[in-house]
């Protein structure tokens, strides 16, 4: 009984994802999926890259929390168009709640928006929300097991981040393993490491970054 | 129609909670239900738990992982009872998992079941597994802001352990803050700084939880 549901809310999921994009598509905006774990760095990551590329991009943010505002008001303070997704205690966002919010902002005028999903290494990999990429952020304090202990995750993103590098010299991570967990399921994704904190790695982040959304608006 | 489903599973799980929760209570068996993000140290601090606590009772483990089997490896090697269950994908533990597994153990042998839930601060909480009490573990690397983000986590459980406070120097993390949050939301549950690698604040923990044991065993 439970696998035929989500069955259907996922068939459901995909139709709309599909008005996601073809919308997107129409209007020339990247639409950015960020996602992790609860903590590992999501909203300082997209502050950071709003930071680097917002002199070559329009920017918009769609901050997905299970309730408050905590991080919309942290974007907003950039004079950045966020608005704030509460999901009210579901687990992840679907692509229903994107098409709704898609009219707040002014399509023609937006480059990128970057959605920051629920912090969840689980559930938001198993939902389109008519992105144009993935990003799935994992930060050194998590661990070095995550890879293989949450593959869905890992294996559909189009590009992994480990965030906070500045603290491996306090963590037993090790980085190489968690390369080859990776490449291991996913040989194409895009592999960064950075950290928000000492802005190491972010140039490069940011240029990767650039040349896809890039390829999306031209 | 999503929210109706939902229900459903809901009901169907509250039934077979009942079921595992009187089972227990017959064979006078505590069942501990460990919750937290991916990476905010579980195993870590089950591992340890049970060092302290192995001496006065007998204690079995059930680890929770969406695949594979690293954290039941881990406790085996401590010679304690574990087994491993793999949700496939599924981000939470549901009670009918649990009945399925009871009989793996010699429940008139065991004092303590701990259970691992899968690393994930929001849908575990929603599910009632028949346990006899909850422990919540939020990691320092993790941030001050989690008890507002993700409440049902807080609200509903017995005990918030905040883990890796070795790392406190290195982050920007207010314990007050989360204190004052939890207490907000949770007067009643208990609260305990640990790190698991240095040792700090295992004993106390340790002491609450086995009178506790005590409770449920007498």
């Amino acid at each position: 009984m439970e696998i035929q549901v989500l069955h259907q809310v996922m068939e459901w999921n995909e139709d709309v994802s599909a008005d996601v994009r073809k919308t997107l598509s129409e209007k020339k905006v990247c639409l950015i999926n960020v996602m992790g774990s609860p903590g590992a760095g999501k909203t300082s990551l997209i502050t950071a890259l709003i930071r680097l590329l917002r002199d070559h991009f329009s920017i918009g943010v769609i901050e997905g929390d299970i309730t408050g505002q905590i991080d919309a008001e942290k974007i907003a303070a950039l004079h950045i168009p966020a608005v704030q997704l509460n999901t009210d205690g579901a687990c992840h966002i679907e692509a229903m709640s994107i098409q709704k919010i898609l009219p707040d902002f002014e399509l023609d005028k937006l480059d990128v928006i970057f959605v920051e999903n629920i912090g969840n290494l689980v559930c938001p990999a198993e939902f389109d929300i008519g992105e144009s990429f993935r990003l799935t952020i994992l930060s050194v304090p998590e661990g070095d097991d995550k890879v293989v202990k949450y593959p869905l995750m890992f294996t559909d993103t189009d590009c992994l981040v480990l965030n906070k590098c500045d603290m491996l010299p306090y963590f037993d991570f090790d980085t190489q393993r968690v390369a080859a967990d990776y490449r291991g399921v996913n040989p194409e994704g895009g592999l960064f490491q950075v950290s928000s904190r000492t802005g190491e790695g972010l140039e490069a982040l940011a240029q990767h970054l650039g040349e896809r959304i890039s390829a999306v608006l031209a």
